[in-house]
């Protein structure tokens, strides 16, 4: 194996960045180079600065690495791992990119600029091809790449396939999504203990546009958004990691159960046949059992990076219900940025990095 | 105020049956004679044979009472609340309405008889009127009026209004239900903690079934249901009281949803306009709070009698969303049947009853 | 009855300072005439400052008040209860007493004074000659009256009577406490979900310290406390409202089980005396089912103000175990400090009231 | 290595069973022969009889299994694991011990039997000498290994280095368990959520007396129970996996909390020296966060045979404290008799198979 790349992680210390030091601590192409998190944490060591929430050995081995301010110049390695709320993405985030490094971004910030990949590496592989364009227009020698909103990168991943086989035409979800979602503190036990808050700021209308961005198709440098209408009703739950997703779909050609799950059952992505590390086995497990997947029970599955679709059956509106969950801040965050990491390395388009 | 009616709670141990004890034991117009429960135990003090989980007063004072077995014949007075399961109800309840009682049934066992009132009287109370083909046709001196199925209930009662001022043409609703919803000991909680299950055992066809009845059209002694198409998704979350509904809706002409809300503010019934005893003030609250209603916070109101409404806005795919939030066991069960009757009451259709 | 006392809530918008209106909004000596909170909420309505988080009436129908800052003059009724944090109260607090307000206090600022009476009118109802050296040392018109910590609360009200009848020797308390003690947002869900807190800062140490104070003895105008050893271990449990604590107890001639159990069943105090508006009719109530007490079903009873008693048993190590549920945020908080200012009215305590 | 030496799991459908089969789907020294269920599952499929609810591959790779009835004569392998209730224990497992195997049990059915050790291997590894005493007296050609209740099984392994190196005098302990120590269904979901049950049949009785024996001296074939006075108050908590329990000690010297660290710091055991398979590398882990331990975060650390130490301190009233978190499912059953037979083979006490 060639030498592991060196990565930064920026926003180290909270939920989706201690997943991203989890999972590089021991990652076969990457090294983990630098941490990074805001004023108040940076200058400690990462075991003082880091308050460690995730089961296994305390800061992944990675205790006595020094926190550094997310405007240090040494951050921009080739690859940089994203973890910062929108606010400080927009500014850092660029900084970084035009320094050289290939910013793979967990952030909300960039997500639907036109040139910018909102990348699922099963979903829409191809869009990385805007980074030419990005490259070209920003001047920047580094790149960013989105991964999308945990939410719709669950749901992305059902649909594709779908999308490919029969055609989406109306897409209508329900979310029961976890408090992890909401970083941390997030929200308050108070709020949430046998509770449900019926309503998550922005997210509804994030699911809608990224989804479209998602399924929608290259023409040339410009991605043309797919055009189905795309209705959200998102709930926080009292659940710790996983979303649940139930979703009813309209499909050309109304197709039966039986051919929606095969569909299901045969996808493969770039992941699946790059055998990329980070990749799960299959991105889809459809559950036969009437009360799966159940977020508890389910999403941990190969480190959190399968989604499970269960419950599938006829709608007597929109001709097709299912139900899926998936790990929000592995599929839908840590594990995203990283998978998408992956994809661009073996696909050569890490910016002074061989094809990998 | 004339003398106080007697009657008889069936299935007086359990979730539901403690409610109706806790509603009866100062109730106005109707005064506990009897408390019947299965045979384990019967022949044991109320006190005894209770594990009572309600706050309050224990037993709501009726400690003493002696559980009578479901088959005793004291059993049949004027007016007898069920709360059996399905399977007894099915054979208990049209005895005791061949001995002459009035049964006002929160089992599922007879409400999708043809000549069976599924009533909730804020939106069918006409339906009363399928008590006399009920009579004549079984030959009972009694009758049996039930109340829907707790999420068809909270749901009816957002639709019914939307259905008369502009039509509904397609319905589908995920809920998020409470525990409490499944009785007791109902769901383990190693299946529940931090959780979602995704599946609720016949809840979805009953939804579908029951709403079409319960917004239909009563032509002569016959009952059309309502037409459209109606689909659901059910989950059980980690709450104790209180269903959550999102509803997407097409209603006829598409209105705005300020003419939704108008429509739902203005709503009132006969148990508004008669003052039933456990009639709420309004039977719909509609919230501004973009994070509401939520069942921890809201489904107590009024005795758990009002059904809450939030987040109104436009739908992409159906035209119209809201979410739902109301008691189950209230609301959607005790309250309801209590109501029920105080309605047939109001409307002398209590047999043997002067109107009151 | 006479005129009613108009009264000032500080700190109004959060967790207790709710509970206080709420209580307020209907009292029948007391008359809500000014809500004061922090900076960000002055000068706002109390509907739009405060996130109300109570069941039933929302803002108890105080919507419209005005929102003062804890800094206005105006604020300087006779009586004022203060839910603010501890350190704005170490300001705010005397600048009131100072003005002429009596302040009956939730915050832990002052509660450890010597002059200041740390008060549960069952418990120590003579601690109000404190008053008057308080007046004299700090030439205050007013007065400052605090409620001890939640635990300490509900601990002292069973050990009260205990000490007195037995002697208490020695004390040992492991607290099972409710999110709502921590106001809000308080603890994250990430943290509480399915999950136990072994630690809750200073509060092991308030405990021992204020529970020694509240069972002392005043001799007369020093506050002499209680010399027994006591030690604790709190923790945080994902419940709502009310705090379960496991006692074990050394008591004075090792009584048997019965013994306790009467003098605990015997218990009144000058709140039950006095029919004091917000007294619960006894301070205590001894349950026999081996399962209770428990939060979610018994300290709601009384609107919160009955402390439970449960599992009363040998300790094999000290000689008396019994488990206590009281609710943290009633009995605990604004229902303490609500009973402490009627129990001062009572006793004509009021600075320029008359006794009533 | 030599042949894998089959085994036998009874009860193999339950929350245990289940972790049974998970660990010994991969073991380097025992090989998974038959399954064993009650009545209604005898017959089938382990896929089918086994409602699987632990993460990763379900069944363990072993859905295909047949399920034998428990009085099936082939379940008499040299090694048999039972996760019996202790109704079914009582006749089944000496049965199975008279028919020559060796049965690691975690039911409470024989544990205080005077000839079977009661086993933690780090605690009391002499323990197994009584096999011989049991062999001879009962005429078993097999033998009977218990392991302790959860809930003592924890605190031993805390405290056995303790009373080696201090002598215990007085403990105390209050514990916070979960609910998967109550099986499936165990405790409904409507009693646990948002709550605490301050009460678990015969968990305080079995701590106590089971305390004793773990801590106890053989004597020869007599195993004389430690004397110090024991006194328990267990609670249950909305928890899924890992006991809390706060511990009170009166150590003999009354030593330091430095001291009290050394030793619990210092602490290996044999399987540790043996390397045995199932081994953590050291069995307690000493936390400085205050904190900590807490169960979501820390008890499936090294599979979950970790005992997880926090919060040690003086105790007013004891001497010493500290709190304690252990996976009850795992060190305190599952794990806890796979560890007791690796210790047993290791030891050549496995009849008829050699040390290895």
């Amino acid at each position: 194996m060639s030498e592991r790349i060196p990565v930064t992680v920026l926003g180290a210390t909270g939920v989706v960045g201690q997943r991203f030091v989890r999972r590089l601590a021991g990652h076969p192409r990457f090294r983990l180079a630098h941490l990074a998190a805001s004023e108040k944490s940076a200058g400690r060591r990462y075991r003082e600065a880091c308050d460690w929430r995730l089961p296994g050995e305390p800061w992944a081995g990675c205790g006595d690495f020094e926190v550094l301010p997310v405007a240090d110049a040494r951050l921009a390695t080739p690859v940089v791992f994203s973890a910062l709320d929108a606010a400080a993405a927009r500014t850092v985030e660029p900084e970084l990119a035009h320094a050289g490094a290939a910013v793979f971004s967990n952030a909300s910030a960039f997500r639907m600029e036109e040139d910018v990949p909102l990348l699922v590496p099963e979903v829409d592989p191809e869009s990385l091809a805007l980074l030419d364009r990005q490259r070209r227009e920003r001047g920047w020698r580094g790149a960013i790449v989105c991964n999308p909103n945990c939410t719709a990168t669950i749901l992305a991943l059902a649909l594709a396939p779908l999308h490919r086989a029969f055609g989406v035409e109306a897409l209508l979800v329900s979310t029961l999504q976890a408090a992890s979602g909401a970083g941390h503190p997030g929200v308050a036990s108070l709020d949430l203990l046998g509770n449900v808050v019926p309503h998550i700021r922005g997210e509804e209308e994030k699911v809608a546009e990224e989804i479209g961005k998602l399924l929608g198709t290259l023409e040339g440098e410009r991605l043309v958004p797919a055009a189905f209408p795309v209705s959200a009703a998102c709930h926080r739950v009292p659940v710790v990691d996983g979303h649940t997703e139930a979703v009813s779909v309209k499909l050309g050609g109304d197709p039966p159960p039986a051919a929606v799950r095969a569909v299901l059952e045969a996808f493969r992505g770039e992941p699946q046949r790059l055998r990329l590390p980070s990749a799960p086995s299959r991105p889809l497990r459809v559950h036969d059992a009437p009360d799966r997947p159940q977020p508890r029970l389910d999403v941990d599955e190969e480190a959190g990076m399968v989604v499970h679709v269960g419950r599938l059956r006829p709608c007597a509106v929109l001709g097709t219900k299912l139900t899926l969950a998936g790990h929000n801040a592995e599929r839908g965050a840590a594990g995203a940025s990283l998978l998408n990491a992956e994809l661009a390395l073996a696909r050569g388009r890490l910016p002074g990095i061989p094809r990998g």
